[in-house]
């Protein structure tokens, strides 16, 4: 199976980032995590997106605060699909990543997910990687199934009150 | 080579969506475009989406404004990967359609681009096929190329003056 | 009387939705109160939409957070009046359920109150179903009458100081 | 049948305005228009949702701009349902009109639809006249179901090309 | 002297509004104190409002959250000044009710301060009263005089470091 | 009377300055306008600013748009009531003017209106004067009731159709 | 003296940028202007700025819109100051270029000017050579002497009317 | 070498501004602290600006909250480059100061940094001052490097894992 990239601007994102990382290793998806600053590291960061379909990774997930440009700037040494999170740092709650994220021109796509959305990058990480390993998609249909008897069980558990 | 859905909620977005489409010609990439409503016909939007798979679909893209619940509805019923386009309308400039396409809660993402942002969306869902087709792969990097080679070109001209 | 169902996308919204139940006990309005997602368990949310005005509610309220589809979702299947109540959670201070909850396209309205806003949304389900019950009327009426002499009494008692 | 009152702030939201009249008077739902200032005539306002249940009001949509303070000064007089709908205007795309209009303190709602939602403040008001108007329910179904056959006609149009 | 009114829309603003109140006290300004809710208690805010000018006050001072109207309410009533204090309260830190105050229409004005700027709102009360107060301009010039003097003190103190 | 002095940051800002004129001119109150740049001209700033009072001057109203420090300079340097236009200009509505204007730190505040609320700024300036001024209070309450009225009558041709 | 490097991310910002070359070209300032985009062409951007100080230039300029990451990339990659003019497009009326300029991470500075500010940036970048180009400060300093000079010709003839 | 001022608004910005403070120190460039407030003590922040040049300083700091007019201010009275720290305070997140610094009009620029972002200013300045200081290139790159460092190491600290 193709790996997936963790990459993240600064160590301070580790915590939001974790989460991506635990729901890949549920997943039993190969990953591995760096951090490559867009603005501190950047031939680092260059270089590993322009390498990172040879060494046999399928998607990037990126992950930074503030004025975010580090999903972009890897998106631009690569065909590989790149995935955003936004970090929210400070008082604007994260729109300013978000917004540094998303809003890619012409050209150089990254798919965005929610601030703080490192769970789900993890998961579109696998939806995509799935289109070529029948068992993934198994495995993601099994997780929606036990997310849907999770929230059955709640409900349930409510209403015994 | 697994197809791409186009949905969108209204007919008025056409105009947005066109520009995937185009992209998607542009890469030989067959395609579906189709008008869903997660509201008006949220049958035919589930239903499209838990059959996509089957029916040779490797990506489904979803345009919509406003209230923009089309592409998480359609990835609520798909484990297929899912890109929002949010589309501007009214005064709130998009911020509303980003919003509602961008924040899904964990376990359901949705791949956003930029508000309008068809064109992406249509190469992102060419970067996440060209991970089974190489040439895709040769495809979307002699696009990049030429893309920067249009770059370089109107530098030059600039510099002509 | 009709009932009112109190709909919540997960169960981290309880604290807000448990409101919106402690205002409905009080005016004796029996409601149901259950954790659909709109995203999680999309099939509950719809097959409750379609069956509730058969089951004997009048109104369903829903509440949710970020990208906030569960109103909507639900309002597309029922022409039972739907309020939503945007859940605040992250950074953005509840802008995204808010307009993710508010700005529904033509033809399928939700009535939205404040972020976190339970409390009114029960008094606005109860509003609603006054209409046909004099009985209710008088108690909302009464409500707003004690409601006033609380303010009167704090601004004596302010003024006592 | 009861009767839905629509008021404005100023003649000048007419043209949003009347897309409300125009969906009630399809639904052969009666309704008066009116234009009371909860500046400019705040007694009119005040005189006018006081006596309006009496006079055969079942349901009031308050349409204003900027600080839109009509639809509450309104609610703050009744217990009728008010419906709100904000509308933009000047450079603010109508952020300040849905803020003012959505963010009601508890005790008395306001049932708030999207930035110039004058048709679904209508369709609103049919649902809820509708709980005790079974011809309602049946046209407001039809009118659910022409619209998703206006969809699947556009689809199948887009589909023919 | 004409007196200051100081209303607020809820105890709970009250925090917020006890420093208009102590400044207005450092400047012996004669003032009263009130709660009277724009929707909860409507009559009581229009009647002072109506009432002021003849019971002596020179200028009304009007704190409140989210659809912050009381400042608009009581302006309505009145061609007394009116300053509107926007308080904030929830994830939106003010702009609500910075909106509903400050985006009055036309014919209706609110001075209105910053957000919590409760103290703001007492000096700009001062310096309206001090149009035909004589000794009071010399007290605010004598405030801006100190107020100058512990800058320039604590400048001092920082470069004695 | 006491004159009000209306001032912009810029001959762009005339045309919504223009409509405070024509304002203060119906209501004979005696202006003059100036324009004075906070940051091109800021010492005709400042000494018109301190001299206004002994100039005559009761009330100075101050337009500027983007970073909109023209109200909150002539402030610094007059106890003078000071009412700020935020002006809108470029992408952001004026939402820039309008943070710019009001969210003076304590000690300095300036009375702001809605963004371009122009006429707004000539009634409050006249509010002010009106407190030394019977005749401009009767020219204020009857302007209240003429403007009622024209609400009045177009309601009632609104309800002769 | 040190030159000026004017950048932009596509042609479509030519038309601000102009402004910038203009305001230069009036103060005898020695520039280049380039196209180079931080995704589309990012080896050019790098070696541009890498080369940049060794060439001869003492300030760079940087323009683009959305998530406006050249400025940024551009300053990663040398220790000259580096000016960011955001650039509006589409509906967020610049925010989003805004955000993705200034908010960059502590270590690597973008000195941002105001949305479309490019006449700004062109003087700023001037008052920083001018701190080793003494005949820039006269020049500069004439002109701010002129911009005065012009706000008091159309003060005067304001007040000639 | 010249100096470097860091001015702030008020003694409750200090915490920021002492990271501009040690920045510059580590660097061993000379600066000066003041408290200067635009609104409280506009004379002296004028006379600074205007005798700075003479006084041997190459580039002003300026750090404010809330409608932040100090940079503006200072910029005004000078031709030095003035570089605007935004500081987040209340509810807005520095969203006001930000607008406030940024947004200033053509003829008088601020180099604005990041909500907050002191060090950054302080570099800025330093890669200002470099322009004429090769041994301050020496350092700056220094420092780019060991940032570089930094991130690496702690990349491969995350790797050892």
């Amino acid at each position: 199976m193709k790996k997936v990239a963790i990459i993240m601007g600064s160590d301070s994102d580790l915590p939001v980032v974790q989460k991506a990382a635990d729901q890949l290793k549920e997943l039993d998806i190969p990953y591995e995590m760096h951090i490559y600053s867009a603005h501190r590291t950047p031939d680092e960061a260059r270089d590993f997106a322009r390498a990172a379909r040879g060494k046999g990774f399928g998607v990037i997930i990126a992950a930074a605060g503030m004025a975010a440009h580090l999903a972009g700037a890897l998106a631009a040494n690569t065909t590989l699909p790149v995935i955003g999170i936004p970090c929210a740092s400070g008082g604007l709650g994260g729109m300013d990543a978000l917004l540094s994220t998303v809003q890619m021109p012409p050209g150089i796509p990254v798919a965005t997910v929610a601030v703080g959305g490192a769970k789900n990058a993890a998961l579109l990480a696998a939806q995509i990687l799935a289109l070529s390993e029948p068992d993934l998609i198994q495995k993601l249909d099994g997780k929606r199934a036990s997310d849907a008897d999770a929230v059955r069980a709640k409900d349930a558990k409510l209403n015994e009150r």
